[in-house]
């Protein structure tokens, strides 16, 4: 329920972050005002939709800084001293900008926050308002944040659809450095492996190196300045994976079954242990794989007739060869429906595959 | 072109791999025999149209053995020695069942073989004849395997509608140590760090780390045998990680942003040294957003209109909260056909997000 945040609220870097703050909030009602370096882009997220220009004499009630992890802090400083408005920010790390905001005598007026939302893409132009519907968004007050600033800023993450979840800002670097950082830190170690690797290895790569490498693929620019950043956090971290990797080593040379198989049992266990994509508990999915010519239409026909069996989709992956004359399309469902599904849709005609 | 496997094939262990091959053999009209130490694996098998069980008498042109690491070179020998066929096999691990099987006096019928295509699921009810439909499938002779046989070998791969890549058994087992094995090893790694953590900081997890941990789920008792079997290629890999590790925590302790760049562009190259899905090179890709009310039909109005856009859809994924009345779908497609789907969604009523 939104009671205190009524606006407006001024976004400072209309990236892609940023802009998608201004259009979710416009969603709602707020009024947005906008901020940036580059008048171009504030022209592009007006034009957007996320808000208007920012003109003197405006007076926000709420400020999200949303510039890069480098100017932050900096930029956080600056928002607390030309306005009497909360700050917040939308950074991947909290500590350190913190440390640099914490010169201002004003520092009660700044909340911390971090929404978990994707952001391999880059500028306004790559903005959504759906960007945060359901995603996590860390809410980070330190010792002297204003109470009622931290309810703005939870209110913010409500409106902007996505679920607020308090901590400390260290909290929270130790969290992300454990779920965001280090995982791709070694997608990074993996993929550099890829690069100049001889072509028939290549040859076979399958989904797997896929997947575990496709983080890799993000803005390294950006990733420098967020592991430097946070490397208080992760040094923990990557001292754990020194060692257990150490120990795989000599399981591997030594031919230790046990010590190799109690690994993998570790990583079964830590993936068991990721929430469902929306905080809920992971369900049970499995895979039903259905043959679809590659005619038009048959792709909407085929969903057609998936919703008549009334099974929920929820994810879906096409396996799509542009040299054959039939796909696999592979429908994800909660792992109880699946059976459902496969006789409703073999009974209309459809090719499957368990 | 199919001209030198006419049949029978007898497939030995009906498992997902083995059945699968049954059910792609018998799709192309190829007579099959099902052996199994389990006679109900067999009757599985056999009930979902894999072949029928194999009687004695019968007499195969190939053999293909599929049964777990651990048995695999036992079983070559064993098939080598009861039949005159060529045999194959479908392992993922090729010079150590190669070595046990050397104590062949007929070692000269064996080729090894090796299909890249996806095992998380097993037994014969995971099964699908589309199963190897467009993968590489490893063909790995070694210095004395019969010519013929080699032929053989390649004809069943193209049969079962794979694409022969062919390679000597080592080359095969450091390719899949750096394109399977060490991805699965980093993944378990990174998964490792999960199990037990703090509730707060598995609140904040998000795609990525669902993507780089999704392999480190699979059967551990089958990776187990896997990398013990692998040891010898994956050592240099290892090493090679261990060092790049070091480099990585020095660079972090020490604020070195130019080392931490190297490396994260070095990850970059790697995710773009992977072909496309079917050995094609990677179009670049780029994903499109869609709102979807949660109303049935409308995924399927989606499709359709997707469909008369004329943009081929290559990927798609659906980000789904059954709290919420609208949910998000991703739309991935070639990078420059993106902006002609979204004029074409938006101008049939879809609410959009680049």
């Amino acid at each position: 329920m939104v009671e205190l945040l009524t606006g407006p609220v001024e976004v400072v870097g209309t990236g892609m972050l940023g802009t998608s703050v201004g259009l979710a909030c416009r969603r709602v009602g707020l009024e947005v005002l906008l901020t940036d370096l580059s008048e171009e882009h504030v022209r592009t997220a007006s034009g957007l939709g996320a808000g208007r220009p920012r003109r003197p004499g405006d007076r926000p009630q709420l400020v999200v800084v949303a510039v890069p992890p480098d100017h932050l802090g900096a930029a956080i400083l600056d928002a607390l001293e030309t306005s009497g408005a909360t700050v917040t920010d939308v950074g991947s790390v909290k500590t350190e900008p913190l440390r640099v905001a914490a010169a201002s005598p004003v520092l009660e007026r700044y909340v911390g926050g971090h929404p978990m939302a994707g952001s391999e893409r880059s500028g306004p132009l790559a903005a959504s308002a759906a960007l945060f519907d359901g995603r996590p968004w860390a809410v980070t007050p330190h010792d002297t944040s204003d109470p009622g600033g931290v309810r703005l800023v939870e209110e913010l993450a409500a409106a902007c659809g996505g679920v607020a979840v308090r901590m400390t800002p260290e909290e929270h670097d130790h969290a992300v450095a454990r779920t965001s950082h280090l995982p791709h830190l070694l997608a990074v170690l993996t993929a550099a492996r890829l690069a100049g690797a001889p072509e028939e290895h290549l040859a076979l790569s399958g989904q797997g190196v896929r997947d575990v490498t496709r983080v890799a693929g993000s803005d390294p620019a950006m990733w420098q300045q967020i592991v430097a950043l946070n490397a208080d956090a992760l040094r923990g971290l990557l001292a754990e994976v020194r060692e257990e990797l150490d120990a795989l080593q000599d399981a591997v040379i030594g031919g230790d079954r046990n010590a190799l198989g109690a690994l993998l049992a570790r990583g079964v266990a830590g993936t068991r242990a990721i929430p469902g994509k929306h905080g809920a508990p992971l369900t049970p999915t499995r895979s039903v794989f259905v043959s679809v010519p590659d005619h038009p239409g048959e792709l909407a026909r085929l969903f057609a007739d998936a919703g008549a069996s009334d099974v929920n989709i929820e994810d879906v992956h096409i396996d799509h060869d542009p040299g054959r004359p039939v796909g696999l399309v592979e429908l994800v469902v909660e792992e109880g429906r699946a059976e459902h599904l496969l006789g409703s849709l073999e009974s209309r005609g459809w090719v499957t595959h368990r």
